[in-house]
This record gives C-alpha cells, structure tokens and sequence, in this order.
C-alpha cells in the first residue's frame, strides 16, 4: 500500500497558486503533496552574449532548494561557494524542457528566466520545477502580449513532467519521498500537452530494468502528465 | 504621507505563521507588509569545533534572498559562487542577535541553525529575519524540552527588531522600500524583551545625523519592538 | 547518407587498446571513429567519508576534455577554476553506470576511480567512456584477485553505451559530431550484458519525439550495445 | 585600572604619518598604541560601472591584516581565496564612512581607493584604519588639485572613527585588544568634524545595554573624536 | 648504474610523433623514455587584453597531468577547483619558452596557445613539454603560411629543454622519475638552435651545489639540447 | 649610468630592522634602496598532514604585495579570490631557499612560517624577502632555544639572494624596478654563506644569453650575497 492509500497510478493533490509573489512577472507555488516549488518567471530586455545580435531570445532556469527544505538540514549553496551538480543537472533540464515549448524568434531579444525554488521537498521536486514553471512562462508571456510588447505568442504548447518508477517490482506513478528512497528504478519524464517526449531519463539505482518495465512506466507517465496538463490549463483559466 | 497613510510611529501590519513548513523544528513566515521571511530553525546534536569539548552549544544563522524577491532579478548567490559582503554582514547580525537571548550552556552541545531566505522584499527583511526567528527558535526549544533532550529552557527571553529612519527631515517607524531607498539616515536596532540593546546599527546614507535625530530614532524603535515582542508572544501562544 | 556510407544502424569503427598507459591498475583507449577517450581505472585502499566503516566498497569516475580535444579550442576547466554542468552530469552518468555492475560488498572498503578524458572528440564521448571504462575496471579488478586482495569477483557482468538519434527523421546508431550537431532527438543508453537498462537519457533538441520514435530509437541502441559487449568481450580475452 | 594606567576616557597614544611609502597619492600610517595601519589613498581615472557616465566620481576601500598583525598567526585571506565576512564587512564601513565626507560630483570621473592594511593590531584597527583614511584621502585631494585636475575640493569635513565599550561595568573610549576581549558592549561611532554621525554600530557581546549606558558611551566617542579630527588637522598642516 | 643502463650523458629514447590528434593545428605527442606530453597548438584570430590593438600577437600556454599520469593518483585540478602552483609555474615557463623564439610583431594580432597535457609522467615533463611545444608551434605556423595568412614566419629558431641533476655526486642528463626523487640538484635548461639560454632554473633539493657542478650540469644540458634540436628538426622534415 | 649613480657591481643601501612589529617570534623589515619587505616568523606547535608523525618540522614561506606598494595599484588578491602564478613561484621561492638551510629533524615537530609582506616595490622584492626571512628565522630559533624549547640549533647556515640582469649589454647587480624593466636577462640567484648555491633563476626576456653572460652575472651575485650575508650577520649581532 502506498502513502495516503494513494493508487499506483495515482498523482498526490495538486496545488497551483499564481501570484504567490508580487514582483515576478510570472509567479507560481505549485505543490505536488508536500512538495512545495516557488517558480518566478522574469523577463529582461537582454539575451546572454552568445545570442546578441541573432534576433532570438532565451529561456533558461536555475534551481535552488532552502537549506531545510528537507528531512535533514542541507548545506546552503550559496555558502559552500558551488552549486552540486545534481542542482546543476536539473537546472539544465528545466531550462531544456521549457525551451522545447518556446519559439525563440518569435520571443525576440529577451530572456525570460525561471527561479524554481523547493520550499519544502518530498519527492518530485524537479518534476514540480517543470510544472510549474511553465505556467509562471505563460503568465509572463501574457503580460508581455497584454503590454503590447510581443504581438504573438512565442509559446507552442504546454510542457509538464512526472517521475515515475518501479517499488518492490511495482510500477508507481509520482513518487512521494519514502517512495523514491525505496525504488529500483526512477525515471523522469518531460512531455508536451500533445502528448510527445520532451526528455527521458531513467535509471535503475538498484537492478537494472527490462523493457516491459519501461513500457508500464511510460505508459504511466502519459497519464499522469495528460492530467496535469489539465491541471495547468484549469489554473491559468482561473 | 506615507504609503497606504501609515503614520510615523507605526509598524506595517505583521503576521507571524508557526508550522508554515513540515520539516524543520521551528518554521515560521514572518510578513511585514509586504516583506516575506521564512525563518526555519534546525537542531544538530553537533557543534562546531570551535566549541567541541566545551559543554556549550552555538547559535548560528544564515540569510539569503530568492533571486526575484526583488523588484529587478538579482544574481543566485550559489550560480555566482560566493555570499555577497551585505549577505554577510546579515547573516552575522541575526547570529549574533540570536545568541543575545540564549545562555548556550543550558543549550548543551548542540546547534541551533536559523536559516532566514526573504521569498518577498519591501524593505526591512533583516529586522523581520530577526523578528520571525526567535519564534522559530522558540519553538524548537520547546520541542526539544517536549522530548526531554532539555531540563530547563535556554531561552532568557525575546529578541526583537526594527528598523527606523530619517526621511526629508521626518523620523519614521518600519522603512517600506520606497522610503528605504529616499532615506538620509537608516538605522536598525535590535532588543530585548526588558528594553535593553542588542544591536544599534546607524548609517547616515546622506547627510550625517545629529543626537537629537538619533534620540528619536531610538524612541520609535524600542516603540516599534515592544509592539513587536507583543505579537511574538502572541503568536507563540497560539 | 552517413559520413563514410555507414548504415543508419551501424557502430562506427571500435577499437579498444588495454595497457595504454603503464601506472593505472586498468588503462584502455577506447576509440567510436574519430573519439578517442582515455579510461584508466585507479584502486585505491580507502572509501569516502560516507562509506567509512560499512565494510563496502565505492565505484566513481571524473570526466574530462582535452582543451584541443575538440574543432575549435574549449576553455581548460582547471584553469577557469571549476567544472561545467555539462562535465558533471557526464561524470554522474559514467559513475552511476559502473557502479550498476559492481556488487560493492565484495569490492571491499576500497575505491575504483575511472577517469574518463577525452584525448579527441567527435560525438559520444560520454558512451565511449563508459565502453571503455569497464573495460579498466575489468582489469583492475582482475589485478586485484590475481594479487589474491580480492577472493570472488565484484563484478556482476558487463554494461556498454551507445548514442542514437533522429537526423531528418531518420533514427541513427552512433552518431558523430555533425550528426548530433544536425540531430532532433539524441538519446544514450546504457545496457547490461544481459539487456537490461541502466540508463535510458532520451532528449527532444528540436521538436518533440513519439512514442513510436522512441521504440526505434531503443531497438537501435540494443543492437549497438550487444556488439560493444562483444567486444568488450574480445578485448578482455586479448 | 586600564593598561600604562590609561584613564577611562583618555586616548591611546596616536601617530599619523604621512608619506609613509613612496608611490601612493596619500600614504598614512596612523597608530593607536600599538595598533598600527596602513592606509593608502590611490587615484584613478576611471568609475566602476555603475557609475559610468554619470559624471560623479566614487570613494571605496579595501581592508587586510597582515597574518601576524595579530598575537597568533591567521589566515593569509589571498591563500585561502576569499575575504572574511568580518573584512568585508570592515571594509564596506571604511568606504561609507569615507564617501560620507565626500561630494562625488565634484570629485568628477574618477575613483579614490583607501587600502587599509593592518601591520601591528591591538584593538580597534577599524577606527584607526577610518582616521587615517581621511588623512591620506586628503593628501590625494590636494594632489589632484595641486596639478589642477580639481578646481575645487570634494572634501565637505574631516571624518574620524573611535571604539567605545563596557568593560565590567566601566564605559571606556578607545579600546585596546584585552579590554575588548573582556567587554560586554563594544561601539564603533564615526562622526563628522562637525560633531554629526556618520555611523553608530553598538553590539552587545555580553549582556544587553541599557539606553543610559548608550549615553554615556556616546559622549565618550563624541571627546575621542573631537580629539581626533584636530590631530588630523595638525597631521595635515604639518 | 641508471635504469636500462644509460650513460650519465645519454637521453632516454626520444619519439616525436606530429599529427597525433586530428583537429589542433598542430599536434605533436613527444615521448623521452616513459613521459609522454601531448602537445597541441590552437590558432585564434583574436590576443588578449593587454595585447589588443598593438599589431602584435601572443604565445601562451597551459599545462595540465592526467590524474593517473603517476604512479598514484593525483587530485583532478578542475575538479579540486584550482591549478597547483607548480602547474602555474610550470605554464609559465612553458609559455615564456616559445615566446623567446617568436617575433610576436611578424606574428600579428593572434594568439597560438599551446597545451600541454601530461598522459604519462617518468620525470622530465616540463622540458618534454617544451620540446614538443615547438613543433606544434611549428606546425601551427606552417599552417598560417601555406593558407596565405602569414607571409613571412614569426619563429626566429628552435628552442628545446632538458633537466640535468646531480644524483649521488654524479652529474646526469635528463633524469627520469627514480633519478629524480633521489637527486640533490635539480636543474632544467632551456636553449635556443644557437645554443644561447633562454631560461635556467637550478635547485638544491638536498645540499647546496658548487660552481663546478654547475658547469658540469650546463654542460651535459647543452649536450643534451643540442641532440634534442636535431630530432626537432628531423621530425619537421618528415 | 645608473640611477643615483651606482656602479654595476654595488648594491643599493640594505637595512634591516629587527623587531618591527611586536607579536611575531621573528619579524624584520628588510630594505634594498626603496624596495621595503616585512618578513615575520611565525612558530606554531604543528606540522602539515604529510609531516605529522615523522618527527621533523617544516619551514613555509606565504608572499604577499600591497595592492598600492606599486607605481599603480594592483588588484588585491584576497579580493580577488586567488594568489597569482607569480605570487606562488615567489612563495615557493621562497620557502625551499629557507628550507635548504634548516635541518628539520633537529626542529622538531614544529611550523616556522614566513610571511613577507611587500609594503614597497621597487625591483628586486623576492630577493630582498628570502634575505630578510633568514633574518626572522634566526631570531624565531634564538627564541625557541632560549626557552629551551631547542636544545641545538636546527639552522645550518646563513642564505640570501640577489638579482642580476643584463641591461643594455652590461650586466648589473641588484636590479631596481627602471633597470628591471629594461633588462634582457634576469636572474635571480640564492646562495649559503659558504658560497654554494640555493637556487639560480635565470631568464631571458629579449634576446637569449651567451655563457660568457651567465659567468659575469654568478660573479656578480656571489659578490652581492657575500655583502648581504655580512650585513645579517651584523644585524643579528647587534
């Protein structure tokens, strides 16, 4: 039985909250169970130096998680004088995932970044991140059209992203911490609302996994993902 | 006039939120107006080792800001790789505060880490960081005396802060960011629950200051900070 | 049609040259084409700190590239003073995927550290490096059971990697530089001898990818990583 | 009794040297008893870049300490790479303090730079490092205006600093390294030649002060600095 | 008797393979016994700061070992964070070397940077690095001739390098690790084709030697780059 | 000729101060004409990790430069975040020209440090600082033995160091910074008092050097060290 007696095909309660901070021109807390991500979209008027002068914006994102988001104090990034590379592994992936629902030209010469930040974790914090982060992008992409400063949208399509994996051999949909630290196998992944794949990545932490195994766990992510693609659209309706 | 017709002497409307994350042993939101800190406090049966062997625990804190808490994104401080002097100077001051009100004998060899991260800044952020973690502090002695892991409270009482200032000629309770920003004088001030000082911090941003100015600055401070230990004590009651 | 008129479901040219180097425990040159990465295997009779006193051994590996390695000239990591995101993640992978074939109960409190550099690159660096590195690894187990430190085998069975992709909708095996350069979709895998996943990290670069690509994709990979295993094999019983 | 039989508001013996070295555009040794700091004033004809353009000029410092300035060796900050939270924080009030005298659009396009390096330290290296600053600020001005690069000084007055503190009991001015050791409350107060303050930072070390033991301690400050400025004054008419 | 009975005056087996890697302008693999430096050579049309706008080019270099390149391994100077001071010395060294040879005005406004990475140390590599370095500079500029952009070459001559030491009271050129440990006089000798010093650098490890060892060292060095220049060229001819 | 008249084989003025500042068991300031060097001994009760157990001490040397002890002001390099190359050959300079006159089993497990601090520059800085440190060192060990915590001395004899270069075809002792600019050939030299040599350093920056050159320039530093090594030696007499 898993947590809450949730089903294994089962996501947790989603929460988006928009306008969760004032300043962001996109700001989003979305909590999958207890896992709870600020993500902020700001947009600048300016591209990073290898983009200058192309006539095409940028979408990148960066990560961080407070020192005691987690079980056990963390140590602070910021102090240690580095970012780990698992930060800088999911923040490369946030930025990917996000780009890959973004017209760069028709953006034009200015970088909207994506601060996700995990408040609280419990698994799925980078798959939350994903989430929603594009629903801060679109909010910030509405300012950007409402301003008249962008005449079309540079967004082709909502993105949003599960984990899933495998637990005592069975295939579980969005796990939840203790999940995570029990599993075999995790795998992320990143999907478009038209149901194609963004990014792919499992891997098998303890034995390795059969392709029966990834065809139950893809077919789970789909359902998650088409879910909260739903979710996404309900919260920027409201 | 100020804004929203806030009168000189008096403080923006403060919230206090204990429990506001599920890991740490104390985690409190702090809101002065607009300024949002979350304040969690860690216990770690361990010291640093300036202290091993000496039968004493320590008080620590550290501060940091989410990139777009600000008007204008600023830089992550873990992607640039090191803690700006201000991040610094902040995050010394909030130990130091801390440690005012605790008698780290009776704490025994075991840290208290007050990790302070501002999710919304309009000024005042070190005062409010102040402000939220001794409740946050408080309550992780308390669970620490619940368990029987403490006798008797180390805690000799509140700790509280504000900050006060000179704007155009007119001394002001609680600088808001605009007023921050116009300020000739600012000056923040730390004290205890009996009225006493912990910390007077005053820089004349403009012109220098005279005795009689700094007289009613310390006046509206220990104003504001009685008003304030009030609502620490109310809030802890709840 | 492929540089050199490969098929699209053909390994470029391996080659793989053990004892390259004379002081590592396990030294292989492995060479896809035109990539050439030095893996030496390093034994070491210590653990990292979170190891200590488990009595189980550790497997890890550091990734790097030649500053020349590649067409026009990279900025040399040691001298900017730290690592890229990019170098990190490889390292990640190359460390994860070892150690998905190495029981580390039997390894001992002992280190194997693979280090991985690029001496020329031209695509599928980081699946080069994990062929070859358990072609090290194999060695230097095997040093450490003919000098009788290790009484059994740690080893579980082999584990190789490949990169395929989609360049102009057509799925390719092994791609080089300026097929990955070109590609929409570009995924590594990494397989046991016995075919199951160990990795599995598929990324859309430009549009999304389906399902039915992705089923393409994993039937290519396997028939790559099947000869390399052959290989593996051949150069093994050399 | 205080050391050499000091009376509680009596300075420490000062010296202020200028032209100690050669190549600097003001050059000041200045000693508080045994403390002895160096403290260059260098021009040059450029502004950071947040000051570009704007036609005003911009006064910063820079602090250090030799490592066996002190009783046992410390840290070299250049070898361990990175400048304590306490020199930063040091060398960001030097700079304030010193801009405080200073109106940036007279000096035009151009930057001073006060390094204060400590030789000897004994107690109160900041107040010194602030007296002496202003001193060989000075001496750079009258250059500047000597070749006719200023046509009117930037200089609004003369700045000094002094420690003030509560040793068991005893308010004192111009603490010297044992009596700072031993006191509960230490002040750094920087005022103006004309009495005014530019900075006030009291800490409680010990226990918190009250508001008459703040009077008092500020009277003490206000005799050392009226003490202060006019043995700059005679420095710089010698 | 020296390893592989080698006479006190007689280099260890010298092998200068050019074109070892495929994309450098030049790339020279340089082999003295067991040490093995991979040189290679990168043009770019652009100098650095301090050269920009002279007319001149630049030569520089940098040196990096390969972690197990010795007989244990070393820390990953990119993964550590920082190059070693000997690195650093010896890039410099390195760098200064060929720039003795180079008309830097005939060179114009480019930079050849040499990297010079260690795949295999038995002592001597920086001198095998310098040695090697001038052939891919060669190469390099060979390069710039045949495409038309240099007209007239820049290199004024060889250079090569050579260590000589005193081990036991007896004087031996180009010493290999074992030498190396034990020897009391360490000197590495840079020369021109003419037979002219370009750097000397001399070190008692143990006790301090005489002026008659030293001419013995200068003399055995320049026996040994004389050789050293005749395989240069005999290389460049093939 | 020379500045202030010199002639080619003279030292500028040399004066060394002991007991400049007060807190180091040795500390000396050490001038060459207008080159002025603090060079203190620390002695601490501890050895670095690869000394611990083995009975021997160590002897270190730290360098270090005023960011304005120069005719324009040179970054900081604790503000920096790291030690230049150049400050790192010179502090390891330093150290081994120290070491090779101490016997570190009759030290002792213990630590002499040597900071050199360049408070002015005027060519010549490293020489000047290996001078003044054997000086600082002589009076450390005087110290350590007459508190008996020596019984015998650890020091073996008197070392110090000089530069000599080739400026306009003639070859000059004891560059200052107008002649070091200037030269074609630098070199510095360290030397025992019995007349062996330490270290030789020397460098073509224009046009390579002949023998019959390095032999009149080791005359000229041997005549050099001989003076320098009589005046420590009445410096620690007095």
């Amino acid at each position: 039985m898993r947590p809450a007696g949730r089903a294994p095909d089962q996501l947790r309660p989603v929460r988006i909250t928009r306008g969760f901070t004032i300043h962001a021109e996109g700001s989003v807390l979305i909590e999958f169970g207890n896992t709870r991500v600020l993500c902020t979209a700001s947009v600048e008027e300016k591209v990073p130096p290898h983009r200058r002068g192309s006539g095409e914006g940028w979408v990148t994102a960066e990560y961080g998680m407070l020192p005691r988001a987690t079980h056990t104090r963390g140590d602070r990034e910021a102090a240690r004088g580095k970012q780990s590379g698992r930060t800088q592994e999911i923040q490369r992936l946030i930025g990917r995932s996000l780009r890959a629902v973004f017209d760069l030209k028709k953006l034009g010469e200015r970088t909207i970044t994506l601060d996700c930040d995990v408040l609280q974790a419990d698994g799925g914090t980078r798959t939350a991140a994903i989430t929603g982060a594009f629903v801060a992008a679109q909010d910030a992409v509405n300012k950007l059209m409402a301003s008249g400063k962008l005449g079309a949208s540079p967004v082709l399509g909502p993105v949003a992203a599960i984990s899933v994996g495998i637990v005592e051999g069975t295939p579980l949909l969005d796990l939840e911490y203790v999940e995570d630290v029990a599993c075999d196998t995790d795998m992320n992944v990143v999907m478009t609302g038209a149901g194609h794949y963004v990014e792919v990545q499992g891997t098998a932490e303890g034995v390795a996994f059969t392709r029966a195994e990834m065809d139950e766990l893809l077919r789970l992510a789909e359902k998650g993902i088409t879910e909260l693609v739903g979710l996404q659209q309900k919260a920027l309706a409201a």
